[in-house]
């Protein structure tokens, strides 16, 4: 990495991680943080995503998102072969500092790769079922672009 | 658990997942997904957190938010000892099933152990810094209750 390449501060005590300014993310054992990522002008929740120590450095030092994909196992740009990238206005971390909060603009319709503005358009029913099953609702679930268009015939 | 606790339907391809309207989780190795708290009101978010079957069962059929603390290896109902219980609002997941957006009414002052509303209560400065340092900026820290009080001294 380059000189300027964010550091991250080593781990102290529980009061130095929750109330101190040392940045000291708590990587997972497969050494990933969770990223949520809400729309900067709605607030609304888009995606939930993963970054390891490449992709949170890289995201701090260019202001737009990268993630690293489980299923992949690669550091991935989001918006590299869609053109929906995620500028980052803001950057928040929790408590222990094992997830992070984006407030993001996104680039384009979407940030759903199934083409909707937002990855959460089924909501799950509450309360107790009869039968036990439960059946989702479509809720703010329109295609905002078509991902065939976008991504290929898969 | 009873005849009418939540059931899970069986993951079938990837069209069924994302396209379809049963709730079929994608828990990871160790029998998570993640879960997003956000205020019903402000749309903020509020904590991040995990949940195992018991728990998303749990939270479906009671609608409070239940969830499963990784370090104590234990299912967790949010409130049990502050009295800070989540009512959920409304529960969405993700187009590949392994994450949930809760929007909770929260009880009490904050959702955060440390005495805030939220957990994320510390910006991480983004650009490349010159010498590489990360120091974070507190925002919306205010203590919204005394955690001594609640929890007792530590």
């Amino acid at each position: 990495m380059p000189d300027s390449s964010p550091s991250f501060a080593v781990r102290g005590s529980t009061d130095e991680v929750e109330e101190g300014v040392a940045f000291a993310p708590k990587f997972d054992a497969e050494g990933l943080v969770t990223c949520v990522a809400t729309d900067a002008r709605s607030g609304a929740v888009l995606m939930v995503a993963h970054m390891n120590a490449q992709a949170l450095q890289q995201t701090i030092a260019t202001g737009e998102a990268w993630y690293f994909s489980r299923s992949r196992r690669a550091l991935w740009r989001k918006g590299e072969s869609s053109g929906h990238v995620q500028r980052v206005v803001e950057m928040r971390v929790d408590c222990d500092q094992d997830a992070v909060v984006i407030r993001v603009e996104q680039a384009g319709p979407g940030a759903c790769h199934t083409g909707r503005r937002s990855c959460f358009y089924r909501a799950v029913p509450l309360g107790k079922a009869p039968d036990g099953k439960l059946m989702m609702e479509f809720r703010d679930a329109e295609k905002a672009f078509d991902p065939s268009a976008i991504y290929g015939k898969s």
